[in-house]
């Protein structure tokens, strides 16, 4: 670089000087962000060994590779823990010693609920085969949908969020977000044989509480009525609570903490912001359309 | 790893006892997801050599280097289909030697279909040029429109679709919703010229038949009307058929086995279940809204 | 490979000797995307290095590391706009001494800006924070909230189109739009404290000028009324005009060359082709739903 590009270099330099939280050079406890992608790609093959094999090194004994990679995760998951604690305000004055022992017992935690995760799992897999006439077969799905990439990385953060683990839940959220249009907060709930097709604009949020066998289509909302009063709403229930075997077509919206009971069809573009009884079909009346004919 | 992590893991081991598809542990025949992203990239530069040219070791004769990418993406896409075809049934008990020699020639009837894909696709970079007023060249289009990458992209799921090679397609049409937001199924047919701008939230299911220079704008769905038949839907044609010279404005939907004809315009949120004949413009009748002054 | 598979390879290579753009086999003067990502990459350490760090081995002095990467992206900077200002006409016939002084001149420019940059985004960061009561912190939103990255992105990628410089700015936002599912075009204006929230869906275009505190939600779109007119619609003002303190809410659409008044709220799916003045509330009429009891 020519000397005569430094005065830009030396302003940036002291715009750094400002104190702002955009100014601080060094932010040790923040977890890094490919870490934890490589941690969710770890957690597929923890969860799908057969379509997320282990590194071609270990194949010759598939068991022993899936042990392998189940510590392997673990260790990556108690670091990433560590770094991500002293983001929650409760843990800012705990000793390293102390962190790594509640980043361990937490580690253990998620990895113990690992089997009833993918009991769940196999619940959403098979509701996807059962309601989508063109997918081919389950391996299809596991490798290619993203509506099952994007509910598998939910029931991950949810987990993670349950423990009360800080950033890492939201930065795995993100990622199915980015690669699928999906974003789904973890700490919404979520029950069994859940079903997402095409998804590309999908928002659950925080407080948002599903029952089972509930499907959902491209571009549903189920969001907050209004949030003008920003962080005064933080924690409050303000999302909507969905019954049991409840769709909602494309583009359908229910904001507020509003209930729509066991066993409705919500149609496409429905907005609803008032309790809907159980077994209730709500569509639109048909659009009044103007036809003009230029032959 | 400490020794009291051991339990979990334990319990993880046992959990892939259960006999289900997430349980087994190889898959031999499952096509490797990176390795069909990479051929992706490879067919890129197949296409358009200029715009995504091979590595450098190999540019000081440009016309040898497309040949050698060529020769490169025939071997990997025969390994790949070798790796796929299995996933359906009637190749389950075929031998090591047919499946290649099926592989081989299935690549073969691929790279012959390149020229004429090439002649189609130059039709849909001209259309995106003519229809978009920020497009500054056609090069920016090719580098950058997601339209035109997600168009690229079906045109090569498609062929692989149409010579019968199970997963390939679907990975790839889902690498191309990942990146651009745009769904559309291999298996629709679509014709040349064909245009979309923004594209995000864009479906086009798997048995949609469309006509030449057809306009696409974001959040356009050409979906089926219920899916509640789920798997007994297969095969059957529950998508629309569009005309020539069609444009559908944003989040229009057009759903089930419906007729649109040629030279028709649907405007935005225009929701059509139902035929329309040649030359019509259909659009909202102008919403009712409240308008109500604060000052 | 088998020798009968040159016929398909001699076909595609003189399927080459059309003359189309995509007929190409060089252009030297293309930029590279992968080195526009990673530009990308850098410039995000420049901005916020703290949470955007530089590699490891720098780490040991952190006011030293963020110098070296502010002067390694200039340099990359400067060799991409070199790159690329040849694929606009009027540097067409510029020596390569030339194309290196101006692309130094601009380079210098940008970086001279950045400080500017951090200050506008700063308030951008805080307005995400004041409105999204699931936000923990400010450093959560700089990690992971896709709103932020896609406005980051879009700041840098405007300077760069308010200077002149041509395909890097698109490739730029089509990497946020690719990563987010939001489309802002990098010619649109835009002042501070612009929140957008969840975002899939929105489309920002060209010729938009949009005010300050400005709230958007997923699916909004500031499009133009109608494209038929193509190229040349080129360089028209045809995208809305926002005053400051507005909100749109999701899906909320404003066409063409339209002003929207300050401190206006505009409804969910609200579709507005009018000027609307200051301090006015719309919102959709009720809508008329069928609710259809099956208990």
């Amino acid at each position: 670089m020519e000397t005569n590009a430094i005065p830009a270099v030396d302003a940036i330099l002291s715009d750094y000087t400002r104190g702002r939280t955009i100014d601080r050079l060094q932010m040790p406890h923040r977890p890094d962000k490919e870490c934890v992608y490589a941690l969710l790609d770890q957690l597929f093959s923890v969860l799908y060994f057969g379509c997320y094999p282990a590194p071609a090194r270990l194949a010759d004994d598939p068991a022993e590779a899936l042990r392998m990679t189940v510590e392997d995760a673990m260790v990556r998951m108690r670091h990433l823990v560590i770094s991500a604690l002293p983001g929650d305000a409760r843990y800012a004055s705990w000793s390293m010693a102390e962190l790594s022992e509640e980043a361990q017992e937490i580690t253990e935690a998620f990895f113990q609920s690992v089997p009833g995760m993918r009991a769940l799992l196999e619940t959403d897999l098979q509701a996807i085969y059962d309601g989508d006439p063109a997918a081919e077969n389950l391996e299809e799905i596991i490798l290619a949908y993203p509506g099952f990439y994007a509910i598998t990385i939910y029931r991950i953060a949810h987990e993670l969020y349950r423990l009360g683990v800080p950033m890492l839940p939201r930065i795995m959220s993100e990622r199915a977000h980015s690669r699928t249009g999906i974003d789904i907060h973890p700490g919404a709930q979520i029950g069994a044989s859940f079903f997402i097709d095409h998804g590309t604009g999908i928002v659950v949020g925080e407080t948002t509480v599903i029952g089972e066998h509930v499907k959902l289509y491209q571009g549903v909302t189920l969001g907050a009525v209004s949030t003008r009063a920003g962080q005064g709403l933080r924690g409050k229930k303000r999302h909507p609570t969905i019954g049991n075997k409840v769709t909602l077509y494309a583009c359908a919206s229910v904001l507020g903490d509003t209930q729509i009971g066991d066993g409705c069809t919500i149609g496409s573009n429905v907005f609803i912001t008032k309790d809907v009884p159980a077994n209730t079909t709500v569509s639109l009346e048909e659009q009044e359309l103007n036809f003009h004919s230029r032959s």
